[in-house]
């Protein structure tokens, strides 16, 4: 019998299938390859071919945009969202529109030309991190934008364009849908419990096992009750705090060797996928200070990993309501056998 | 400068990009190509291999489950949700998790393995149509089930599993997500206008006719201002109803052959395409009378379709916000100049 869960914070059911159960050697999809060769705008020395940079990690006594980096902060050359202008809202008839103000960024995390970022150094992952915070706390400076969202499309089929290592950072003019949700879900279990609803999920998780990938000083890693996709995995830390980019050293330095743990785990299990990775976190509240008053207190950051081994189809994309062939208990107890 | 269009009824923002802007031919994805060779389920003398069909169109004196049909209903062999059994809710600590009851129903179109819908003649469309209506009722009548969702995936980038012209139907033990955000919007803004929302859109949509793509005698198909994907196209009802099973035969005949021409229009114009389309619908108001009150005069059917030629990348899954790199004016341009 197929169950259908609930997501605690999105209030959205879930459809575990049994009749279709999957287990990881089951799924087709398109492997991630190796790399290629060619020109690769990402590269050392291809520094005149991508936008001036806005940071970089550097050797000393190099200059921006020359060789010398190990990790690059770039524009996106194609961007969605334009950095300058004013957001102009205006009504056409009965609808709404307005300027496409925002940024939208390209962090390259290494001069080598390798697709996944499990292959490098903790200390570069490490690294990585910290220059999502950087920029993360230098967007949130500016008032035009409400929301900074940290992301990676690892491989073409999850819509990554070019191969060499990267993550996106997109901070857009209004609090995008699915966060809104997200926050709202979080702050109605506040309200009726006076608790975090992510702290509670940790207890439980703690407690049953069941779901549980990994635990580490700082950080669980767990198949999520509700999970939409198959081996979808959350990073969440102890912790509580709402907002990524105020995590200290030590949790950046746990997080990095989590991350390429779990990277590791899933790239074992599923013959290297595709994957997204993006970090859900609170809003900028520069803003609007009055904003989510309970914020502080209801939201918890995580890291979410979905590996992209189904496709969205009709019936997902015209109801919301998504089908998991593999139970996470199930996925959980995969990843977690891989040492 | 790219722009951001706010959905009218789902209160979500697209961002409409302007620097990648796409004509048709710019997009790369599968094409559907030709039906393939081999045993097919579908086809006419393999009716032992499905399950015993629930309705068919079939000659006079001919058996169910044999040769003779033109158009079958059957159940799905590996469905989603399983039809038998009770609901039997629980909580698992802070979870809600409910038996995964429901109907999973394929509608084979034609004897004909053909890929498209569109391939067919007006009349077999509109027997098609026909068996949606009449599935639909029937589901409606089990007090179980609270939404019936009559979709169609075609194309193995779409989800198609088998290339076998044929629709789906699942009917679901609670309201799906998106339908609940959708009635909501809709309600919404009856309770502050007294008016349909799409009434609203169809009458601006009539006077503006920049995203007009044809009007028929019933029916009007548009780009909508707010589509989250290039070419995504909504055939609506001229007449009020909320309820798609409630189409009278003449309604029915327009939209069988507006269906064909609309369906023509994007495969000549993105050169057969993957593509979703689901029908918009009110939810089984059989369970709960009470329920969406105002529905009859806010909530107002239509059928939705999604040409597959862009994938959903993390920045979509993490965000609920849609990249649409074709604005909605110019889709509707190249669509109506399609003859």
């Amino acid at each position: 019998m197929p169950q259908l869960r609930k997501d605690p914070i999105f209030n959205r059911w879930v459809i575990i299938s049994t009749e279709r159960a999957r287990r990881p050697q089951d799924f087709v999809f398109e492997k991630r390859g190796e790399a290629k060769g060619g020109f690769c705008p990402f590269c050392e020395g291809s520094e005149s071919k991508t936008p001036p940079e806005i940071i970089s990690f550097r050797k000393d006594g190099t200059k921006a945009n020359e060789p010398g980096w190990w990790l690059r902060v770039i524009p996106n050359k194609y961007p969605a969202l334009a950095i300058e202008g004013d957001l102009s809202r205006k009504g056409i008839g009965m609808f709404d529109q307005m300027n496409g103000v925002g940024a939208h960024e390209v962090i390259v995390e290494t001069t080598r030309h390798i697709i996944d970022i499990a292959e490098l150094s903790e200390i570069e992952i490490a690294e990585v991190i910290l220059s999502y915070q950087m920029r993360s706390l230098d967007l949130k400076k500016d008032p035009r934008f409400r929301y900074v969202l940290i992301f990676k499309n690892c491989g073409e089929g999850a819509g990554a364009s070019l191969e060499h290592s990267h993550s996106q950072i997109i901070a857009t003019p209004v609090t995008p849908k699915r966060v809104r949700e997200e926050l709202l879900g979080a702050a109605q279990h506040y309200h009726l419990k006076e608790r975090c609803v992510f702290c509670d999920i940790i207890e439980q998780e703690l407690e049953s096992g069941k779901r549980l990938i990994q635990e580490s000083h700082d950080f669980l890693v767990l198949s999520p009750f509700a999970a939409c996709f198959p081996f979808e995995t959350w990073i969440i830390p102890k912790r509580h705090h709402p907002d990524f980019d105020q995590m200290t050293e030590a949790e950046r330095k746990d997080l990095a060797a989590t991350l390429k743990k779990t990277l590791y785990r899933i790239n074992q299990a599923l013959d290297k996928p595709p994957y997204n990775y993006l970090i859900h976190t609170a809003p900028n509240r520069v803003p609007r200070p009055g904003a989510w008053q309970t914020i502080d207190k209801d939201y918890h950051w995580h890291l979410e990993i979905v590996p992209r081994v189904t496709g969205i189809a009709g019936f997902e994309w015209g109801t919301g309501f998504y089908i998991n062939p593999t139970p996470p208990e199930d996925a959980a107890e995969y990843l977690r056998s891989i040492e």
